[in-house]
């Protein structure tokens, strides 16, 4: 694939120079990019035009053309986003440790880039502008393959940026976009390994799973969120339907948002009636064992594969416990090591859950809601993390870098 | 493969009760196995043999003989190796980070066992017991799949491991060892994605390659490497040539050993005469550039492959650079992320050198042998990571070990 070899050694270009760029001149690269993209939202907004009218004839969801279209207020939004990248504080160049041997080796632990990154998204013009503001400040090269849904819009938005660090005499190729649409294509960039250190997947389960599969590049895994909350005997249960009706209902399409409820049986008489009220007077369809169906009237038969799902939709599975051993055995079953949380007045319920409970982000009497880079204090974020190597949860600047180590000596031989 | 799979619920199994046990049992149990691995050694050395006979029947190479050969006092350092290990603070349950957000939520960033860890290694049974102290000590249980030649050893270790568990009424499947040799087990273990959270290869470059082509388990790449010196025209000539023999020659099939040399062409003249000499005396072959031909009469000519060259062997490829930037640029070229040394009295080459070289350790005026998990003062180490996700160079208990974030709250919805 010479098209990819191609835009590989580019990559390794740019990265060697960015990683000799102060952090002021990348801060006024992103906010000099932030401009041209409100400035050129007309040139962007015709290349939306053209895909979402494709996207449209080719039948496109309601959901999925929403979340595609672009509007001067979403240009806005993206401009936004580089400009609160620019504020925040580069990472790069931390030392992280520092440490002096017998042999007088001095250990310098170095913060710095990861070098190329990979982005393989689906068709959300946003995360082009994103992941270029987050991969450019921390010093890395980025090479991007949206879905090709939003072909056009991406490939302007990619433009944009490219225009605007040519004038700064930045190499543009610190963003580049894959724009052969063709499959083949795709899997080839997972075994770009030679010049891409890292492979971000955004985007649902079966991308994330296609990306997994097929990459030789180490992978980090994002987005797929079987969340659950567990309504402990000791729940003060008046909180407890607030937290529950928000994680499901808030916001229905996102990867923290609670998809199987467990409830300790004990609580169940007292308890499920009034939260299948609630669940009902939010259109939420509840799916449960033979206890919730007896307790629910409404709630129908749920399958072992109910337990599994990430429904993303106005569905929520339910199970009955015994205790809260038994809640965090199913749950480490089934959930997808996002984000769980526990409803208990009981420290020691609380306890056993946060450290039993084997997720990126265990919760006690909050909503699982709350995983996101920016509630986090991150000040920004490239996805949420569901493995548990180099970076757990939401991923800001920090975890799109790496370490070195840099050793001084004065010619010590082992 | 119900074989598999069966191993993969044990090792789960067996992870949650890890996690539950004090760093006292931990520590007990390791200093007991110890015991047990000096008591049982002519079970281990009985074993051995059984092996050693296979092995050399099958016409193996004198050195892997001699990697896969046990003798009392090998067994001995195993012990104490896991005796070590008990000396080690334990990392797990550190409170990495912690804070408050405004809505009052409270977090912690706690470090906490990967969980399950698989290895996969060469005849070397040494290992056996090195990866279980290791993964134990950190509360992980571990999967080790070893190389079919060490088969009789790995087994007798992992039996008096696993008799030690028990007796402390620790779960034994906190270390398993695959016994079924057939290669359609070790790929599908890589992909036993379900239960293993992290698959460490540990051997040479061809199975790293296969680990990282096959496996959809997060891997971690270690040890092959392809280690440079840089000889810079500001270099101290008199100490160049004992680090250069020390970093080639003081053991020559390890990874941090020396492979490539680049000299600085204003220097050749005066320098590679005597270095010649110096590695002719240590019996290491030359294969160098035309300018190092002209000046060392021993060497032959050097191909592009030998740059790309891990010899693991007395031969060193050799070039003349014009400046630090070509030596940088060269290096980043052909060498694989693990360590590479610049030799020079001249702090801003040397700057330029630890800043633009892409490798896990950049030496200034050392060899590059002390890239080491003892030598950096880790106490311990698994491997020489040379990717860049989750860690880099020596990885010691820390490296095995994740973190997960603990939040409290009061009712907080979004």
């Amino acid at each position: 694939m010479e098209y990819l070899e191609n835009l590989g050694q580019k990559a390794v270009e740019a990265k060697c120079e960015l990683q000799k760029l102060t952090e002021t001149v990348k801060n006024n690269a992103l906010q000099s990019a932030a401009d041209a993209l409100v400035r050129e939202t007309e040139r962007i907004l015709v290349a939306n035009a053209k895909d979402y009218e494709i996207a449209k004839q080719n039948g496109m969801a309601e959901g999925l053309l929403d979340r595609l279209k672009l509007t001067p207020e979403r240009i806005e939004g993206m401009a936004e986003g580089l400009r609160q990248i620019a504020e925040l504080n580069d990472p790069v160049g931390e030392i992280m440790e520092s440490f002096d041997r017998p042999n007088g080796l001095h250990i310098n632990k170095v913060r710095v880039p990861m070098g190329v990154i990979g982005i393989i998204y689906e068709a959300r013009p946003n995360v082009t502008a994103d992941a270029f503001g987050l991969c450019f400040k921390t010093g890395n090269a980025v090479i991007l393959k949206g879905g090709k849904d939003a072909f056009y819009s991406n490939a302007a938005i990619t433009e944009v940026i490219r225009e605007t660090l040519t004038q700064k005499q930045i190499s543009a190729d610190a963003i580049q976009l894959i724009t052969d649409n063709d499959r083949a294509v795709t899997t080839a960039f997972m075994q770009l390994k030679q010049y891409v250190d890292v492979l971000i997947p955004r985007g649902g389960a079966g991308l994330i799973r296609a990306v997994v599969e097929n990459s030789t590049i180490p992978v980090i895994e994002t987005g797929t969120g079987n969340c659950h909350i567990y309504v402990d005997e000791d729940a003060d249960l008046k909180q407890a339907i607030p937290i529950i009706i928000n994680a499901k209902t808030q916001r229905i399409g996102v990867c923290n948002a609670c998809e199987s409820l467990l409830v300790h049986e004990k609580i169940a008489d007292r308890f499920l009636p009034a939260l299948g009220e609630a669940l009902k007077e939010n259109s939420v369809e509840i799916r449960g064992d033979e206890r919730v169906r007896a307790l629910i009237p409404d709630a129908t038969d749920a399958t072992e594969e109910d337990y599994g799902r990430e429904y993303l939709d106005y569905i929520i599975s339910m199970k009955t416990v015994s205790c809260v051993e038994e809640a965090v055995a199913h749950i480490n079953r089934y959930n997808t090591r996002h984000s769980d949380a526990i409803l208990t007045e009981n420290t020691e319920h609380a306890e056993k859950f946060l450290q039993g409970v084997d997720s990126a982000c265990v919760y006690v009497n909050a909503s699982t809601r709350f995983t996101d880079g920016f509630v986090f204090g991150f000040g920004a974020e490239i996805g949420i993390s569901t493995q548990k190597l180099h970076a757990r949860g939401p991923m800001g600047l920090r975890e799109l870098t790496t370490y070195k180590y840099m050793i001084r000596g004065n010619g010590q031989i082992r």
